[in-house]
Protein backbone atom coordinates (compact mmCIF):
# COMPACT_ATOMS: atom_id res chain seq x y z
CA UNK A 1 0.00 0.00 0.00
CA UNK A 2 1.32 3.40 -0.85
CA UNK A 3 1.76 5.81 1.92
CA UNK A 4 -0.79 7.93 2.58
CA UNK A 5 0.92 11.59 1.55
CA UNK A 6 1.70 9.75 -1.97
CA UNK A 7 -2.09 8.47 -2.19
CA UNK A 8 -3.40 11.82 -1.34
CA UNK A 9 -1.01 13.57 -3.92
CA UNK A 10 -2.97 11.60 -6.86
CA UNK A 11 -5.72 14.03 -8.32
CA UNK A 12 -8.76 13.41 -10.10
CA UNK A 13 -6.69 13.63 -13.10
CA UNK A 14 -4.59 10.57 -12.82
CA UNK A 15 -7.53 8.54 -11.38
CA UNK A 16 -9.70 9.04 -14.33
CA UNK A 17 -8.33 7.88 -18.04
CA UNK A 18 -9.53 9.64 -21.43
CA UNK A 19 -9.21 7.70 -24.42
CA UNK A 20 -10.35 8.89 -27.93
CA UNK A 21 -12.07 6.97 -30.78
CA UNK A 22 -13.71 8.32 -33.55
CA UNK A 23 -17.45 6.72 -35.02
CA UNK A 24 -15.65 4.70 -37.76
CA UNK A 25 -18.41 4.67 -40.96
CA UNK A 26 -17.86 0.97 -41.31
CA UNK A 27 -18.83 0.24 -37.49
CA UNK A 28 -22.43 2.52 -38.15
CA UNK A 29 -25.77 1.23 -38.96
CA UNK A 30 -27.97 2.24 -41.73
CA UNK A 31 -29.34 4.90 -39.89
CA UNK A 32 -25.97 5.99 -39.85
CA UNK A 33 -25.42 5.88 -36.03
CA UNK A 34 -22.81 3.93 -34.54
CA UNK A 35 -23.14 0.28 -33.51
CA UNK A 36 -24.54 -0.14 -29.36
CA UNK A 37 -21.46 -3.39 -29.66
CA UNK A 38 -18.79 -0.53 -31.75
CA UNK A 39 -19.23 1.77 -28.58
CA UNK A 40 -19.41 -0.77 -26.09
CA UNK A 41 -16.44 -1.95 -27.42
CA UNK A 42 -15.01 1.48 -27.14
CA UNK A 43 -15.57 1.22 -23.31
CA UNK A 44 -14.24 -2.09 -22.49
CA UNK A 45 -10.64 -1.03 -24.72
CA UNK A 46 -10.40 2.36 -22.67
CA UNK A 47 -10.73 -0.25 -19.17
CA UNK A 48 -8.28 -2.55 -20.81
CA UNK A 49 -6.34 1.09 -21.52
CA UNK A 50 -7.14 2.81 -18.33
CA UNK A 51 -5.94 -0.65 -15.99
CA UNK A 52 -3.04 -1.35 -17.95
CA UNK A 53 -1.76 2.43 -17.07
CA UNK A 54 -2.20 2.09 -13.83
CA UNK A 55 -0.25 -1.58 -13.72
CA UNK A 56 -3.42 -3.48 -12.72
CA UNK A 57 -4.53 -4.49 -16.15
CA UNK A 58 -4.29 -7.82 -18.24
CA UNK A 59 -0.62 -7.19 -18.88
CA UNK A 60 0.46 -7.96 -15.47
CA UNK A 61 -1.90 -10.12 -14.35
CA UNK A 62 -2.01 -12.80 -17.32
CA UNK A 63 1.59 -13.94 -16.53
CA UNK A 64 0.39 -13.92 -12.94
CA UNK A 65 -2.51 -16.09 -13.85
CA UNK A 66 -4.82 -13.69 -13.28
CA UNK A 67 -7.49 -11.90 -15.18
CA UNK A 68 -10.23 -9.66 -15.19
CA UNK A 69 -14.09 -10.79 -15.80
CA UNK A 70 -17.15 -8.43 -17.04
CA UNK A 71 -20.18 -9.55 -14.95
CA UNK A 72 -22.56 -6.68 -14.96
CA UNK A 73 -22.85 -3.61 -17.10
CA UNK A 74 -25.33 -1.56 -17.94
CA UNK A 75 -25.35 1.66 -20.41
CA UNK A 76 -27.75 5.38 -20.78
CA UNK A 77 -27.84 6.55 -24.19
CA UNK A 78 -28.88 9.99 -24.66
CA UNK A 79 -27.43 11.10 -27.87
CA UNK A 80 -26.00 8.11 -30.05
CA UNK A 81 -22.58 9.23 -31.86
CA UNK A 82 -23.04 9.44 -35.67
CA UNK A 83 -20.72 8.41 -38.65
CA UNK A 84 -17.35 10.26 -38.18
CA UNK A 85 -17.69 11.75 -34.83
CA UNK A 86 -14.66 12.29 -32.71
CA UNK A 87 -15.59 10.34 -29.21
CA UNK A 88 -13.59 10.96 -25.79
CA UNK A 89 -14.41 7.72 -23.33
CA UNK A 90 -13.61 8.53 -19.80
CA UNK A 91 -13.14 5.83 -17.47
CA UNK A 92 -12.93 5.30 -13.72
CA UNK A 93 -13.01 3.14 -10.28
CA UNK A 94 -15.20 3.81 -8.43
CA UNK A 95 -15.08 1.02 -5.75
CA UNK A 96 -13.25 -1.82 -4.49
CA UNK A 97 -14.49 -4.98 -2.79
CA UNK A 98 -12.32 -7.85 -2.17
CA UNK A 99 -13.77 -9.61 -5.30
CA UNK A 100 -15.24 -7.06 -7.31
CA UNK A 101 -14.45 -3.74 -8.19
CA UNK A 102 -16.83 -1.00 -10.09
CA UNK A 103 -15.82 0.82 -12.90
CA UNK A 104 -17.86 3.82 -14.77
CA UNK A 105 -17.60 5.88 -17.86
CA UNK A 106 -18.82 8.73 -19.44
CA UNK A 107 -18.75 9.04 -23.14
CA UNK A 108 -18.51 12.71 -24.35
CA UNK A 109 -18.69 14.50 -27.85
CA UNK A 110 -16.54 16.91 -29.23
CA UNK A 111 -18.39 19.86 -27.91
CA UNK A 112 -17.61 17.71 -24.37
CA UNK A 113 -21.45 17.53 -24.00
CA UNK A 114 -22.28 13.67 -22.51
CA UNK A 115 -23.62 11.59 -24.37
CA UNK A 116 -23.51 8.40 -22.48
CA UNK A 117 -22.75 6.99 -19.39
CA UNK A 118 -21.91 3.41 -18.33
CA UNK A 119 -21.47 1.51 -15.17
CA UNK A 120 -20.08 -2.00 -15.02
CA UNK A 121 -18.83 -4.53 -12.35
CA UNK A 122 -15.69 -6.94 -12.72
CA UNK A 123 -14.33 -9.97 -10.76
CA UNK A 124 -10.74 -10.63 -10.80
CA UNK A 125 -10.61 -14.70 -11.41
CA UNK A 126 -7.54 -17.36 -11.22
CA UNK A 127 -7.41 -17.87 -14.58
CA UNK A 128 -6.60 -22.21 -14.27
CA UNK A 129 -9.24 -22.59 -11.61
CA UNK A 130 -11.80 -20.15 -12.75
CA UNK A 131 -12.32 -19.27 -9.23
CA UNK A 132 -12.45 -15.60 -7.74
CA UNK A 133 -9.48 -14.21 -6.08
CA UNK A 134 -9.32 -11.39 -3.97
CA UNK A 135 -8.66 -8.18 -5.99
CA UNK A 136 -6.66 -6.39 -2.78
CA UNK A 137 -4.00 -8.90 -3.04
CA UNK A 138 -2.26 -7.54 -6.50
CA UNK A 139 0.52 -5.14 -5.70
CA UNK A 140 -0.66 -4.52 -2.12
CA UNK A 141 -4.23 -2.99 -2.71
CA UNK A 142 -2.32 -1.11 -5.28
CA UNK A 143 -5.76 -1.02 -7.15
CA UNK A 144 -7.60 1.19 -4.77
CA UNK A 145 -5.49 4.52 -4.79
CA UNK A 146 -7.39 5.09 -7.73
CA UNK A 147 -10.76 5.26 -6.60
CA UNK A 148 -12.48 8.02 -7.55
CA UNK A 149 -16.15 8.99 -6.04
CA UNK A 150 -16.01 12.89 -7.25
CA UNK A 151 -16.94 12.45 -10.63
CA UNK A 152 -20.34 12.05 -11.21
CA UNK A 153 -22.08 8.98 -13.36
CA UNK A 154 -25.88 10.00 -12.76
CA UNK A 155 -26.81 6.58 -13.85
CA UNK A 156 -28.01 3.65 -11.90
CA UNK A 157 -26.12 0.45 -10.79
CA UNK A 158 -26.16 -2.17 -13.91
CA UNK A 159 -29.48 -4.55 -12.98
CA UNK A 160 -29.41 -8.00 -11.46
CA UNK A 161 -32.17 -8.13 -14.45
CA UNK A 162 -35.03 -10.98 -13.99
CA UNK A 163 -36.55 -12.29 -16.82
CA UNK A 164 -39.95 -13.78 -16.71
CA UNK A 165 -41.44 -17.30 -17.58
CA UNK A 166 -43.54 -15.43 -20.10
CA UNK A 167 -40.17 -15.69 -22.58
CA UNK A 168 -40.27 -16.46 -26.07
CA UNK A 169 -37.52 -18.79 -28.19
CA UNK A 170 -36.80 -16.62 -30.98
CA UNK A 171 -33.53 -17.96 -32.60
CA UNK A 172 -30.70 -20.43 -31.50
CA UNK A 173 -27.47 -19.55 -33.10
CA UNK A 174 -24.37 -21.21 -33.09
CA UNK A 175 -21.19 -19.43 -31.99
CA UNK A 176 -18.54 -19.38 -34.51
CA UNK A 177 -14.99 -18.44 -34.69
CA UNK A 178 -15.38 -14.68 -35.02
CA UNK A 179 -17.59 -14.74 -32.10
CA UNK A 180 -14.52 -15.79 -29.78
CA UNK A 181 -11.97 -13.35 -28.57
CA UNK A 182 -8.42 -13.64 -27.13
CA UNK A 183 -9.77 -15.35 -23.92
CA UNK A 184 -10.72 -18.40 -26.09
CA UNK A 185 -14.58 -17.76 -25.24
CA UNK A 186 -17.76 -15.54 -26.81
CA UNK A 187 -16.45 -11.75 -26.78
CA UNK A 188 -19.02 -9.98 -24.45
CA UNK A 189 -19.97 -7.76 -27.08
CA UNK A 190 -20.66 -9.92 -29.36
CA UNK A 191 -23.73 -11.15 -27.44
CA UNK A 192 -25.02 -7.94 -27.11
CA UNK A 193 -24.32 -7.81 -31.07
CA UNK A 194 -26.82 -10.98 -30.64
CA UNK A 195 -29.00 -9.44 -28.82
CA UNK A 196 -29.85 -6.48 -30.89
CA UNK A 197 -30.14 -8.50 -34.26
CA UNK A 198 -33.71 -9.98 -32.36
CA UNK A 199 -35.01 -6.75 -33.96
CA UNK A 200 -35.15 -5.74 -37.76
CA UNK A 201 -34.89 -2.59 -39.24
CA UNK A 202 -37.68 -1.00 -38.85
CA UNK A 203 -37.83 -1.40 -35.17
CA UNK A 204 -34.64 0.44 -35.11
CA UNK A 205 -36.26 3.46 -38.06
CA UNK A 206 -38.63 3.79 -35.18
CA UNK A 207 -36.86 3.22 -32.22
CA UNK A 208 -33.41 4.03 -30.48
CA UNK A 209 -31.59 2.30 -27.77
CA UNK A 210 -32.16 4.13 -24.21
CA UNK A 211 -30.47 2.24 -21.75
CA UNK A 212 -29.01 -1.79 -21.92
CA UNK A 213 -28.01 -3.81 -19.12
CA UNK A 214 -26.52 -6.93 -19.26
CA UNK A 215 -25.45 -10.04 -16.71
CA UNK A 216 -22.98 -12.33 -17.35
CA UNK A 217 -23.55 -15.85 -16.29
CA UNK A 218 -21.42 -18.27 -17.74
CA UNK A 219 -18.85 -18.60 -20.17
CA UNK A 220 -19.78 -20.01 -23.86
CA UNK A 221 -17.32 -21.07 -26.73
CA UNK A 222 -17.07 -22.10 -30.38
CA UNK A 223 -19.58 -24.30 -31.23
CA UNK A 224 -22.22 -23.63 -28.32
CA UNK A 225 -25.65 -23.38 -29.83
CA UNK A 226 -26.85 -19.92 -27.60
CA UNK A 227 -30.51 -19.91 -27.01
CA UNK A 228 -32.19 -16.54 -27.25
CA UNK A 229 -35.82 -15.76 -25.18
CA UNK A 230 -37.52 -12.80 -25.44
CA UNK A 231 -40.09 -11.46 -23.25
CA UNK A 232 -41.89 -7.72 -23.66
CA UNK A 233 -42.09 -6.02 -20.53
CA UNK A 234 -43.52 -2.81 -21.37
CA UNK A 235 -44.24 -0.89 -24.78
CA UNK A 236 -40.50 -0.50 -25.62
CA UNK A 237 -38.94 -2.46 -22.51
CA UNK A 238 -37.70 -5.75 -23.34
CA UNK A 239 -35.84 -8.81 -21.41
CA UNK A 240 -33.63 -11.35 -23.00
CA UNK A 241 -32.50 -14.74 -21.57
CA UNK A 242 -29.68 -16.83 -23.43
CA UNK A 243 -29.53 -20.25 -22.43
CA UNK A 244 -27.09 -23.34 -23.80
CA UNK A 245 -27.68 -27.11 -23.02
CA UNK A 246 -24.62 -28.29 -20.64
CA UNK A 247 -22.27 -30.41 -21.98
CA UNK A 248 -23.83 -33.63 -21.77
CA UNK A 249 -27.36 -32.34 -22.79
CA UNK A 250 -28.90 -33.06 -19.99
CA UNK A 251 -29.48 -29.27 -18.11
CA UNK A 252 -29.97 -25.78 -19.72
CA UNK A 253 -27.08 -23.14 -18.65
CA UNK A 254 -28.27 -19.88 -18.34
CA UNK A 255 -25.69 -17.67 -20.30
CA UNK A 256 -26.36 -14.11 -19.35
CA UNK A 257 -29.47 -11.91 -19.72
CA UNK A 258 -30.25 -8.70 -20.31
CA UNK A 259 -32.83 -5.72 -20.17
CA UNK A 260 -33.61 -3.43 -23.04
CA UNK A 261 -35.10 0.11 -22.74
CA UNK A 262 -36.01 1.10 -26.22
CA UNK A 263 -37.77 4.90 -26.88
CA UNK A 264 -39.28 6.08 -29.96
CA UNK A 265 -37.87 8.58 -31.93
CA UNK B 1 -8.51 19.08 -64.66
CA UNK B 2 -5.71 20.70 -63.22
CA UNK B 3 -2.55 22.53 -65.03
CA UNK B 4 0.31 20.31 -65.99
CA UNK B 5 2.47 21.95 -63.68
CA UNK B 6 0.50 21.71 -60.86
CA UNK B 7 0.13 17.95 -61.30
CA UNK B 8 3.40 17.51 -61.73
CA UNK B 9 3.67 19.15 -58.25
CA UNK B 10 2.16 16.32 -56.97
CA UNK B 11 4.32 14.03 -55.00
CA UNK B 12 4.24 10.47 -54.22
CA UNK B 13 3.65 11.66 -50.19
CA UNK B 14 0.77 13.88 -51.29
CA UNK B 15 -0.82 10.90 -53.64
CA UNK B 16 -0.22 8.17 -51.00
CA UNK B 17 -2.49 8.47 -47.64
CA UNK B 18 -1.29 6.59 -44.48
CA UNK B 19 -3.01 5.78 -41.81
CA UNK B 20 -2.84 4.35 -38.35
CA UNK B 21 -4.03 2.02 -36.45
CA UNK B 22 -4.00 -0.30 -33.80
CA UNK B 23 -4.83 -4.16 -33.68
CA UNK B 24 -7.54 -3.60 -30.65
CA UNK B 25 -7.36 -6.54 -28.06
CA UNK B 26 -11.18 -7.40 -28.50
CA UNK B 27 -10.90 -7.43 -32.06
CA UNK B 28 -8.38 -10.24 -32.23
CA UNK B 29 -9.07 -13.74 -32.57
CA UNK B 30 -8.53 -16.41 -30.04
CA UNK B 31 -4.41 -17.00 -30.81
CA UNK B 32 -4.29 -13.00 -30.17
CA UNK B 33 -4.56 -12.08 -33.72
CA UNK B 34 -6.25 -9.42 -35.64
CA UNK B 35 -9.62 -10.83 -37.44
CA UNK B 36 -8.89 -10.98 -41.18
CA UNK B 37 -12.16 -8.70 -41.32
CA UNK B 38 -11.11 -6.22 -38.30
CA UNK B 39 -8.40 -5.73 -40.84
CA UNK B 40 -10.20 -5.45 -44.16
CA UNK B 41 -12.02 -3.08 -42.59
CA UNK B 42 -8.93 -0.93 -41.23
CA UNK B 43 -8.00 -0.72 -45.17
CA UNK B 44 -11.48 0.40 -45.96
CA UNK B 45 -11.56 2.94 -43.47
CA UNK B 46 -7.97 4.27 -45.03
CA UNK B 47 -9.61 4.40 -48.36
CA UNK B 48 -12.49 6.50 -47.19
CA UNK B 49 -9.75 9.01 -45.71
CA UNK B 50 -7.50 9.04 -48.01
CA UNK B 51 -10.42 9.74 -50.85
CA UNK B 52 -12.49 12.00 -48.57
CA UNK B 53 -8.86 13.82 -47.89
CA UNK B 54 -8.16 14.31 -51.79
CA UNK B 55 -11.91 15.60 -52.53
CA UNK B 56 -13.49 12.33 -54.00
CA UNK B 57 -14.41 10.59 -51.34
CA UNK B 58 -18.25 9.63 -49.62
CA UNK B 59 -18.73 13.18 -48.37
CA UNK B 60 -18.53 14.56 -51.57
CA UNK B 61 -20.15 11.94 -53.43
CA UNK B 62 -23.16 11.49 -51.57
CA UNK B 63 -24.90 14.56 -51.86
CA UNK B 64 -24.22 14.40 -55.71
CA UNK B 65 -26.07 11.15 -55.48
CA UNK B 66 -22.79 8.77 -56.60
CA UNK B 67 -21.06 6.58 -54.43
CA UNK B 68 -18.16 4.06 -54.21
CA UNK B 69 -18.91 0.01 -54.35
CA UNK B 70 -16.13 -2.13 -53.57
CA UNK B 71 -16.02 -4.38 -56.65
CA UNK B 72 -13.14 -7.04 -56.05
CA UNK B 73 -10.39 -7.24 -53.50
CA UNK B 74 -7.50 -8.84 -52.62
CA UNK B 75 -5.15 -9.09 -49.72
CA UNK B 76 -1.93 -10.98 -48.98
CA UNK B 77 -0.31 -11.76 -45.29
CA UNK B 78 3.28 -12.39 -44.54
CA UNK B 79 2.58 -11.95 -40.71
CA UNK B 80 -0.93 -11.06 -39.15
CA UNK B 81 -0.78 -7.93 -36.53
CA UNK B 82 -0.99 -9.39 -32.78
CA UNK B 83 -2.97 -7.81 -30.24
CA UNK B 84 -1.75 -4.17 -29.20
CA UNK B 85 0.14 -3.83 -32.29
CA UNK B 86 0.57 -0.32 -33.85
CA UNK B 87 -0.05 -0.98 -37.84
CA UNK B 88 0.14 1.88 -40.47
CA UNK B 89 -2.34 1.41 -43.77
CA UNK B 90 -1.13 3.06 -47.15
CA UNK B 91 -3.38 3.09 -50.07
CA UNK B 92 -2.98 4.89 -53.31
CA UNK B 93 -5.00 5.02 -56.27
CA UNK B 94 -2.66 3.21 -59.39
CA UNK B 95 -4.84 3.10 -61.86
CA UNK B 96 -8.30 4.97 -63.18
CA UNK B 97 -10.71 3.99 -65.91
CA UNK B 98 -14.10 5.29 -67.33
CA UNK B 99 -16.01 3.03 -64.63
CA UNK B 100 -13.52 1.23 -62.84
CA UNK B 101 -10.35 2.15 -60.21
CA UNK B 102 -7.80 0.39 -58.76
CA UNK B 103 -6.08 1.34 -55.03
CA UNK B 104 -3.76 -0.22 -53.35
CA UNK B 105 -2.71 -0.64 -49.69
CA UNK B 106 0.23 -1.68 -47.86
CA UNK B 107 0.20 -2.75 -44.10
CA UNK B 108 3.16 -1.76 -42.00
CA UNK B 109 3.95 -2.78 -38.55
CA UNK B 110 5.50 -0.56 -35.94
CA UNK B 111 9.45 -1.94 -37.24
CA UNK B 112 8.22 -0.31 -41.06
CA UNK B 113 7.98 -3.82 -42.11
CA UNK B 114 5.24 -5.35 -44.72
CA UNK B 115 2.88 -7.19 -43.28
CA UNK B 116 0.53 -7.54 -45.74
CA UNK B 117 -0.59 -6.14 -49.19
CA UNK B 118 -3.98 -5.52 -50.63
CA UNK B 119 -5.69 -4.43 -53.93
CA UNK B 120 -9.02 -3.38 -54.45
CA UNK B 121 -11.56 -2.16 -57.99
CA UNK B 122 -13.90 -0.14 -57.53
CA UNK B 123 -16.33 1.17 -59.00
CA UNK B 124 -18.69 4.63 -59.15
CA UNK B 125 -22.30 4.13 -59.00
CA UNK B 126 -25.27 6.59 -59.04
CA UNK B 127 -26.92 6.08 -55.65
CA UNK B 128 -30.61 5.83 -57.74
CA UNK B 129 -30.43 3.90 -60.42
CA UNK B 130 -27.60 1.98 -58.64
CA UNK B 131 -25.29 1.69 -62.17
CA UNK B 132 -22.27 2.52 -62.88
CA UNK B 133 -21.40 6.30 -63.74
CA UNK B 134 -18.18 7.60 -65.59
CA UNK B 135 -15.52 8.78 -62.62
CA UNK B 136 -13.61 11.16 -64.87
CA UNK B 137 -16.71 13.38 -64.61
CA UNK B 138 -16.69 14.30 -60.86
CA UNK B 139 -14.60 17.34 -60.73
CA UNK B 140 -12.96 17.09 -64.28
CA UNK B 141 -11.40 13.86 -63.80
CA UNK B 142 -9.58 15.10 -60.66
CA UNK B 143 -8.95 11.60 -59.20
CA UNK B 144 -6.35 10.65 -62.48
CA UNK B 145 -3.94 13.57 -60.45
CA UNK B 146 -3.57 11.51 -57.77
CA UNK B 147 -2.35 8.35 -59.93
CA UNK B 148 0.81 6.74 -58.18
CA UNK B 149 2.27 4.17 -59.78
CA UNK B 150 5.70 4.38 -58.74
CA UNK B 151 5.03 2.55 -55.50
CA UNK B 152 5.55 -1.00 -55.42
CA UNK B 153 2.92 -3.88 -54.66
CA UNK B 154 3.81 -6.96 -55.43
CA UNK B 155 1.10 -9.02 -55.38
CA UNK B 156 -1.42 -10.17 -57.99
CA UNK B 157 -4.56 -8.35 -59.11
CA UNK B 158 -7.82 -9.41 -57.49
CA UNK B 159 -9.01 -12.93 -59.07
CA UNK B 160 -12.35 -12.93 -60.77
CA UNK B 161 -12.23 -15.94 -58.95
CA UNK B 162 -13.95 -19.23 -60.31
CA UNK B 163 -16.19 -21.74 -57.89
CA UNK B 164 -16.51 -24.79 -59.66
CA UNK B 165 -19.46 -27.15 -59.21
CA UNK B 166 -18.25 -29.40 -56.97
CA UNK B 167 -19.05 -27.15 -53.86
CA UNK B 168 -21.12 -28.73 -50.57
CA UNK B 169 -23.92 -26.20 -49.14
CA UNK B 170 -22.32 -25.99 -45.85
CA UNK B 171 -24.73 -23.18 -44.09
CA UNK B 172 -27.01 -20.57 -44.55
CA UNK B 173 -26.84 -17.78 -42.58
CA UNK B 174 -30.02 -15.12 -42.20
CA UNK B 175 -28.87 -11.55 -42.72
CA UNK B 176 -29.64 -8.95 -39.35
CA UNK B 177 -29.43 -5.53 -38.26
CA UNK B 178 -25.67 -5.93 -37.32
CA UNK B 179 -24.82 -6.99 -41.17
CA UNK B 180 -26.26 -4.02 -42.90
CA UNK B 181 -23.78 -0.41 -42.74
CA UNK B 182 -24.35 3.14 -43.74
CA UNK B 183 -25.12 2.27 -47.50
CA UNK B 184 -28.08 -0.05 -46.29
CA UNK B 185 -27.03 -3.33 -47.26
CA UNK B 186 -24.52 -6.44 -45.85
CA UNK B 187 -21.33 -4.48 -45.46
CA UNK B 188 -18.16 -5.78 -47.96
CA UNK B 189 -16.95 -6.95 -44.18
CA UNK B 190 -18.95 -8.97 -42.82
CA UNK B 191 -18.96 -11.26 -46.01
CA UNK B 192 -15.60 -12.04 -45.11
CA UNK B 193 -16.21 -12.86 -41.69
CA UNK B 194 -18.90 -15.27 -41.94
CA UNK B 195 -16.57 -16.80 -45.02
CA UNK B 196 -13.97 -17.10 -42.31
CA UNK B 197 -16.76 -18.56 -39.91
CA UNK B 198 -16.59 -21.85 -42.23
CA UNK B 199 -13.95 -23.47 -40.25
CA UNK B 200 -13.20 -24.03 -36.90
CA UNK B 201 -10.93 -23.02 -34.23
CA UNK B 202 -8.76 -26.38 -35.13
CA UNK B 203 -8.56 -25.40 -38.74
CA UNK B 204 -7.32 -22.20 -37.24
CA UNK B 205 -4.88 -23.58 -34.49
CA UNK B 206 -2.77 -24.92 -37.89
CA UNK B 207 -3.22 -22.87 -40.71
CA UNK B 208 -3.37 -19.33 -40.98
CA UNK B 209 -4.65 -17.21 -43.82
CA UNK B 210 -1.94 -16.02 -46.75
CA UNK B 211 -4.26 -15.11 -49.14
CA UNK B 212 -7.98 -13.70 -49.51
CA UNK B 213 -9.85 -12.99 -53.00
CA UNK B 214 -13.33 -11.64 -53.00
CA UNK B 215 -15.67 -10.92 -55.93
CA UNK B 216 -18.89 -8.80 -54.99
CA UNK B 217 -21.73 -9.86 -57.48
CA UNK B 218 -24.70 -8.41 -56.43
CA UNK B 219 -26.15 -6.74 -53.03
CA UNK B 220 -27.56 -8.58 -50.36
CA UNK B 221 -30.34 -6.90 -47.10
CA UNK B 222 -31.66 -7.44 -44.03
CA UNK B 223 -33.74 -10.71 -43.93
CA UNK B 224 -32.04 -12.37 -47.21
CA UNK B 225 -31.07 -16.14 -46.56
CA UNK B 226 -27.36 -16.45 -47.65
CA UNK B 227 -26.36 -19.89 -48.86
CA UNK B 228 -22.51 -20.95 -48.50
CA UNK B 229 -21.01 -23.18 -50.83
CA UNK B 230 -17.22 -24.60 -50.66
CA UNK B 231 -15.11 -26.52 -52.56
CA UNK B 232 -11.65 -27.21 -51.50
CA UNK B 233 -9.45 -26.87 -55.08
CA UNK B 234 -6.03 -28.19 -52.72
CA UNK B 235 -4.23 -28.53 -49.25
CA UNK B 236 -4.90 -25.82 -48.16
CA UNK B 237 -7.00 -23.98 -50.67
CA UNK B 238 -10.59 -23.53 -51.10
CA UNK B 239 -13.34 -21.63 -52.86
CA UNK B 240 -16.95 -20.19 -51.54
CA UNK B 241 -19.63 -18.78 -53.19
CA UNK B 242 -22.62 -16.97 -51.76
CA UNK B 243 -26.22 -16.98 -53.20
CA UNK B 244 -29.30 -16.51 -52.59
CA UNK B 245 -33.02 -16.65 -53.87
CA UNK B 246 -34.45 -14.01 -56.42
CA UNK B 247 -37.33 -11.94 -54.35
CA UNK B 248 -39.74 -14.16 -56.24
CA UNK B 249 -37.77 -17.36 -55.22
CA UNK B 250 -37.63 -18.83 -58.42
CA UNK B 251 -33.78 -18.19 -59.57
CA UNK B 252 -31.09 -18.83 -57.20
CA UNK B 253 -28.54 -15.01 -57.51
CA UNK B 254 -24.50 -15.30 -56.56
CA UNK B 255 -23.79 -12.35 -54.25
CA UNK B 256 -20.11 -13.00 -53.87
CA UNK B 257 -17.51 -15.44 -54.46
CA UNK B 258 -14.11 -15.93 -52.76
CA UNK B 259 -11.34 -18.21 -52.73
CA UNK B 260 -9.05 -18.63 -49.52
CA UNK B 261 -5.31 -20.10 -49.48
CA UNK B 262 -4.18 -20.93 -45.88
CA UNK B 263 -0.76 -22.14 -45.01
CA UNK B 264 0.09 -24.44 -42.49
CA UNK B 265 1.36 -22.76 -39.40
Amino acid sequence: MRTEMETESLKTKDRVGSYGFIAEPFHCDFQHELFLGHLCNHLLNAADYHSDERGFGMNYLIPRHRTWVLSRFAIEIYDTPKAYDNICVDTWVDSVMRFFTSRNFAVRNDKDDVCAYGRSIWAMIDTESRHPVDIMAIHDGHISDYIETSKPCPISQPQRVRVGTNTQLLRTVEMQYSDVDVNGHVNSVKYIDHILNLWDLDWYRNNVIKRFDIVYVAESHSGDRLSFWREQTGDEEFGVSITKSSENGTNTIEVCRSSIKFVKR
